[in-house]
């Protein structure tokens, strides 16, 4: 028996062909493919082509993926109903996981495979909008099979087609939110996939782990941070102060990471683009930041991580904070999927680690 | 880095004073109690405050847990229009994954707390009991505040109340599977409750993980296998025959218990008592499996589980098969949520692995 593990840092519990996070050097790789080099500025359904079939597909192929995802994208009555008797004050997180919960209500236990992660890559999005309509008392408006995946998103939030740059900035969050090696949430999907279950199952598991503020939940604190801060001159007192008072920086540090997130350098870029006033405070805030952690921590690495910017991209588009994580997770069901099916493909076996018993040596009865 | 470690066997991710399974020596510990020793004849809020709170209730503080359980039965509109909308023929575990993720939609995002483990443990079996219904076209049954847990399931099932003894073998069952150390939907559990998810959300995805059928789903396919063997004059060849073609036993074998598992011989006794005419069968199986097994693989510990005798216990309740695994979840609720409230009461981290890249060295675009 090996010793107890807390958190089980650095613990190597998967092989992957489908992503990697090289923490060393900043880089972000999907099937071979570094991120920051130009495989971010493809669409959804390239990047879920390269992640779930280990390369790009050809014109037909694309062709053929996103008349496939745009024809699976209208919820069921099963989905519908629950979506009906929400309240609409409920975490868009607790929406997700109740609609794509009913979306695969079915007979039996599917194995999981890469054409029903087609089909809950597709609902995740409708269902999300449904539900941020919801939460307005609108009805849903049905999803459009002429528009892109992000395109389509927006469009039925809106019940109006979304600007260009609208779409490109979102197709460039779902992007590079799509996969990351071994996440929390992806490696509870695994422990699903490995005990057997369906892949609409894993997706209803990875998204309630991805709902915890340490994970998914990190995105709206960082905003909210930024909010406290204000202004980019009030930018250097806010960060010493927060500091001083023990308080914690929200966007930054990372386990793997030991120089700046590429998903933050990329979402930076972004942001400056779609969310100029939020960008200004928030470069401030990583100036002031940056330096007073390398000050105070000198041997801890923390740079600027996915969740800084990307609540003045979200925010942007129209999404409320509560909502960004829900995105996220809409982006993350390409990847989750993908690990699922990757890991019962490498013959995984059923992943139950052990507890170890601290308590008094057991009497009879306990009374 | 550690080496790839497939499946985590033996590797101990979590210390607890909940219970224990002693696999040596044949003991499942419940809080110092061993099961077999009486305590597994106590009813499921006795054994519930047993596993939140260390020990077994006075006369006042059971009083009181069991008021609070029946005041909190009754499903929440969300949970009612979910119910309403899925298809009758859903596997019930994607029913009470479904109803629980509904009922569990609220702002925000609760700390795991023992208060919510009894909204939860209460709910689980409404949900139960109002799908069991919605399959047969038959709306809820209200529960009654009167009856006791086990009681008012079956109440909730029927609209009459059930006869002394098959509350009696419902209760067994019950506290037999309330808890069982770290398995892996306990681990999915206390992985989202590591992230700073809610309890609910915990719970939802340990469902999803116990749907597999190497996990919750072996209950149902032990049954089938029996119902395959036909009598107990046919066991013997029935055995030999699926051995002989390369066949797996079901309700044989489990990772930690070395010996006979206590809960085999508990349920064993149940079912011995509820269905005689399925124990005879099961008993002449196991008897020619034992024997087989130990034959064929002398080195290998291969013995009754606890899904073997699960399934003549749970018909003869008027469970379907395919319900096996969600009454088992029902009762399990009790010892994830313990355990989930502990890993997070001793400061446990977030549940964080790694995988290994094993694909390629990365070229700047996988095109």
């Amino acid at each position: 028996m090996s010793a107890f593990q807390s958190g089980l840092e650095g613990v190597v519990v998967a092989q992957t062909e489908i992503s990697e996070v090289d923490g060393e050097r900043g880089r972000l790789i999907y099937r071979g493919g570094n991120l920051i080099e130009g495989v971010w500025q493809r669409n959804v359904p390239e990047i879920a082509h390269l992640l779930w079939y280990g390369r790009f597909p050809t014109a037909a192929e694309l062709a053929d993926l996103e008349r496939v995802l745009a024809s699976r994208r209208a919820l069921n009555p099963a989905a519908r109903a629950a979506l009906a008797g929400l309240p609409v004050d409920a975490d868009p997180m607790d929406a997700l996981r109740t609609l794509l919960s009913a979306a695969g209500a079915g007979p039996g236990c599917p194995s999981p495979s890469i054409d029903q992660a087609k089909t809950i890559t597709a609902q995740a999005a409708t269902a999300l909008a449904a539900f941020w309509r919801h939460r307005r008392g609108l009805p849903p408006v049905e999803p459009c099979a002429e528009l892109g995946h992000a395109e389509n998103l927006l469009y039925m939030m809106r019940g109006e087609r979304p600007t260009a740059d609208e779409v490109r900035w979102l197709e460039a969050y779902l992007v590079i939110t799509a996969d990351h090696a071994l996440s929390p949430s992806t490696f509870t999907a695994q422990i699903v996939g490995s005990a057997g279950g369906d892949l609409w199952s894993a997706i209803v598991a990875a998204i309630s782990t991805l709902k915890g503020p340490a994970h998914g939940g990190a995105i709206a604190a960082a905003t909210a941070m930024l909010a406290d801060a204000g202004t980019p001159e009030n930018a250097e007192r806010f960060v010493v102060d927060l500091l001083d008072r023990g308080g914690r920086l929200m966007g930054f540090g990372h386990r793997e990471y030991r120089v700046y997130d590429p998903r933050a350098r990329l979402l930076g870029a972004v942001c400056r683009e779609a969310n100029p006033a939020f960008h200004e405070v928030a470069s401030a805030v990583e100036e002031a930041a940056l330096r007073e952690l390398a000050r105070r921590y000198p041997h801890r690495p923390n740079f600027t991580n996915v969740d800084f910017f990307a609540g003045g991209i979200l925010s942007r588009l129209g999404f409320d904070p509560d909502f960004f994580a829900c995105v996220f997770a809409a982006a993350r069901v390409v990847g989750w999927s993908a690990h699922v099916v990757e890991y019962l493909d490498r013959g995984g076996r059923i992943i139950s680690p052990k507890s170890e018993w601290i308590g008094p040596e057991p009497a009879s009865d306990p009374g």
